[in-house]
């Protein structure tokens, strides 16, 4: 018992613990008094713990704990479990606890979400779960879910709450505010009302604040706003968040071809989709699987970046066969191939500074052919103006270091060459792949780092070879 | 006149002229358009064109004319030219049109935005540029923008808008409604009201939808809830929204040291932050200034790139001193430089796929000391399993390449080395930069490269030494 006396004198008084430590992560602390509570099986200590957490807190606090304690925890809750917790883990986290419950619990659980919610649970569920979770559903709710599944992944169809408001625009403001006092059929939140006509197609939108400022008398025709950024359903998730961004949006209204009324999207869910193509960005130019989570196992983790390394294996390969041309001027002067990786190394840098920008500039439209030739034309400047900078500079470094300044302008010459190819290529090679069709964020890189490693190595060692050895 | 014609002729109707054609862009025929009016000096058609368009598109347009048309557009625009456009440029282009613009111009354009527009088109001017435009408000705006501009920089007070709407507990909700459609100095839109202590300390917040919900008699400290995300003023925006995109808030409530209530922070603002500070971890990760942008000089680009490119020429030349160290070894083995780059290639690449797992996880709160251990313990084996199939593969190649199997093991030893060091350093090179609160983006890609440069050359040269030539 001594271990456990240690454990309680440590932690002390539950209610005194901080959740969030300073730096943001669920403090040490709590988890370790959510470990002791799970360990001895304590529910009721663990709904004190864990039971009024906002979802988004119970959230990281089962990411928190060990993947045996975070099932544990799901259990021990029980009803008091909200499933819109589910929507904040991680995809594989989300898997693993959702395996473990019967059917008939997801369903209960989900009944109570927003429509929203649910579809995003349901949609990476193998297509038996979500078949047998569906049957358990009423079936109002079900019809809606599988109408909602039937959009293309990742479609605003797909993202949409498809409980709203809307009313005809002959209703006056206060027939409208009377509607909202006692209808029990509301969703939990919302921001806009809409305004259809007979055939539910969407006429106009009406501002809550509008609503407020507005005198009981007037139909809610006359202040309403034209709608001019309603969305397709079928309308891929990337482009609605361009929308909702460009023109600061905080809810939107979803139409089908016909121009009715489905659904709502709201800013909070696109803000989630901004975040995931931001990191798919990051993690593409990097060479990681765009799906990559911190929670993957290590079969996936070295599946997501074995095709990357594959593909620069392939590259390095070829730059190396590039040295292989040069090997007998090598031979004679090994001071070639000590210096050789610094100017590959400094056309790859220079080159996937302007590839990154050029990446990001395409995906948020500010690069397009207004201004493709003056950024062009400024990259391969910006290329040869830090070509020249650190040619001067590092012929010297190598003209004091091998005490031969030849091998100074050598380098430096070479030096120029590759970081004028790799502002260029840096530039032109994302270009051509958004041309193309191709996400400039996933090829970029390999190309880039193909031009600047194999121009790198033939200038200098070409160079080398026709000054030194030739004669 | 022929050209001109001709032009006419191309552009025909502008009623039926798209704004942005399919990718997003704004349409060449609509900038032709405009191009056309503006060289005509033709105010006429320049207002039928653009005085119409949502601010954010406006700021497209800018951005996509050449300079002095930018200039020319807002003088033809006027009176109609809406000075939020300013909020939607980039800062090259903002400062540039503002300089040529007179202070009193300003002031007026100004004084009718939103305070939080205002503060942001102020607080990058100089600052007696910045007091001229000042001196030109009425008190109560200047005084207004003035405790704004004196929170930190990137802080909430800076972001937030400090107009809102604020009723004392006691309110009926009908009192609150009647108040909202009699007084005429409510914010433009807004989302949540907020409920006061005489003292203007914060006691609670109402979302609109909640109120219009129940019934006018009950007392709004019935309906509020209490504000549990309340954002101190002066807190950085990073944090800020960290606790929008955490919780789902679409308005939350600013308050100063004392709780008092002294703004209101809207998400459409905080998606502008998520997105730059996502941007600027990839700019970051790419060795590029955080606050580049596609319109920067070539001088700004230059400068912005210089120092990273400086720092890796220091590890460049650090890696070709390691290269030195063995070249009486490279000297009787050519094969040796001919591969050496494949090692240091691909231990570098599996490195900065660690690498920025980890940045982006600890930017998001997904690393912490919960799971440290065991994503350390992953890396490493994730870096040994990719290593050892690479050394099969690359032990393959450079066996039937140089027909010498001892080259193939000798390759394949180095492999497994440097991917087992590249995964160890691209997990924890971030973890420690971070515990050194030093931005893990901003610094761990020399280090990881470095590392990987550095083992790979040791390894596999050396090991050549040892194997191949002591004997």
């Amino acid at each position: 018992m001594a271990e456990t006396d240690s454990v309680d004198a440590a932690v002390a008084d539950p209610a005194e613990t901080v959740f969030r430590d300073e730096d943001g992560y669920v403090s040490k602390e709590f988890v370790g008094l959510v470990e002791t509570a799970l360990e001895a099986d304590d529910r009721e200590a663990t709904l004190e713990l864990a039971g009024d957490l906002h979802e988004a807190d119970l959230g990281d606090l089962i990411e928190t704990l060990h993947p045996e304690d975070q099932a544990n925890l799901v259990r021990l809750l029980g009803d008091a479990f909200d499933f819109a917790v589910l929507t904040e883990l991680d995809d594989s986290v989300r898997a693993r606890l959702l395996e473990e419950m019967p059917a008939g619990n997801v369903a209960e659980g989900i009944s109570e979400l927003d429509s929203d919610d649910a579809v995003y649970i349901l949609e990476d569920l193998p297509q038996e779960d979500q078949e047998a979770i569906l049957q358990e559903l009423k079936q109002s709710d079900r019809l809606q879910l599988r109408r909602a599944l039937d959009y293309p992944e990742e479609s605003a169809g797909r993202r949409m709450q498809s409980d709203f408001v809307a009313v005809p625009p002959f209703w006056t403001v206060g027939q409208t505010i009377d509607y909202l006092r006692e209808s029990d059929a509301l969703p939990d939140d919302f921001y806009q009302i809409y305004v259809i006509d007979p055939g539910f197609r969407l006429m106009g939108t009406v501002a809550l604040d509008k609503l407020l400022r507005t005198k009981r008398n007037e139909p809610v025709s006359g202040i309403m706003g034209e709608t001019v950024h309603a969305i397709k359903a079928t309308e891929d998730q990337e482009e609605v968040a361009t929308t909702f961004e460009r023109y600061n949006l905080i809810s939107a209204a979803v139409v089908d071809d016909s121009d009715r009324l489905v659904g709502v999207l709201t800013v909070d869910d696109i803000v989630d989709v901004i975040q995931a193509e931001a990191e798919e960005d990051i993690f593409a130019l990097a060479g990681v699987g765009g799906d990559a989570e911190i929670s993957d196992s290590i079969v996936e983790t070295v599946r997501g970046r074995f095709v990357w390394l594959l593909v620069n294996l392939g590259t390095a390969v070829l730059a190396s066969m590039v040295i292989g041309l040069f090997d007998a001027t090598i031979q004679q002067m090994v001071a070639l191939a000590v210096l050789m990786p610094i100017v590959a190394s400094m056309g790859g840098n220079a080159g996937t500074q302007t590839m990154t920008v050029a990446v990001r500039a395409l995906a948020t439209r500010d690069l397009g052919s207004f201004n493709t030739v003056r950024i062009i034309l400024r990259e391969t400047a910006v290329g040869l103006i830090n070509g020249v900078l650190f040619a001067v500079l590092m012929g010297l470094i190598a003209a004091f270091w091998f005490h031969n300044e030849q091998i100074g302008g050598l380098i430096a010459a070479a030096m120029i060459i590759n970081m004028l190819a790799a502002g260029m290529a840096g530039i032109l090679i994302p270009l051509a792949l958004d041309k193309l069709d191709i996400d400039p964020a996933v090829a970029s890189s390999v190309f880039v780092t193909t031009v600047t490693d194999v121009v790198g190595f033939f200038a200098f060692l070409g160079l080398a070879a026709w000054w030194f050895v030739l004669p």
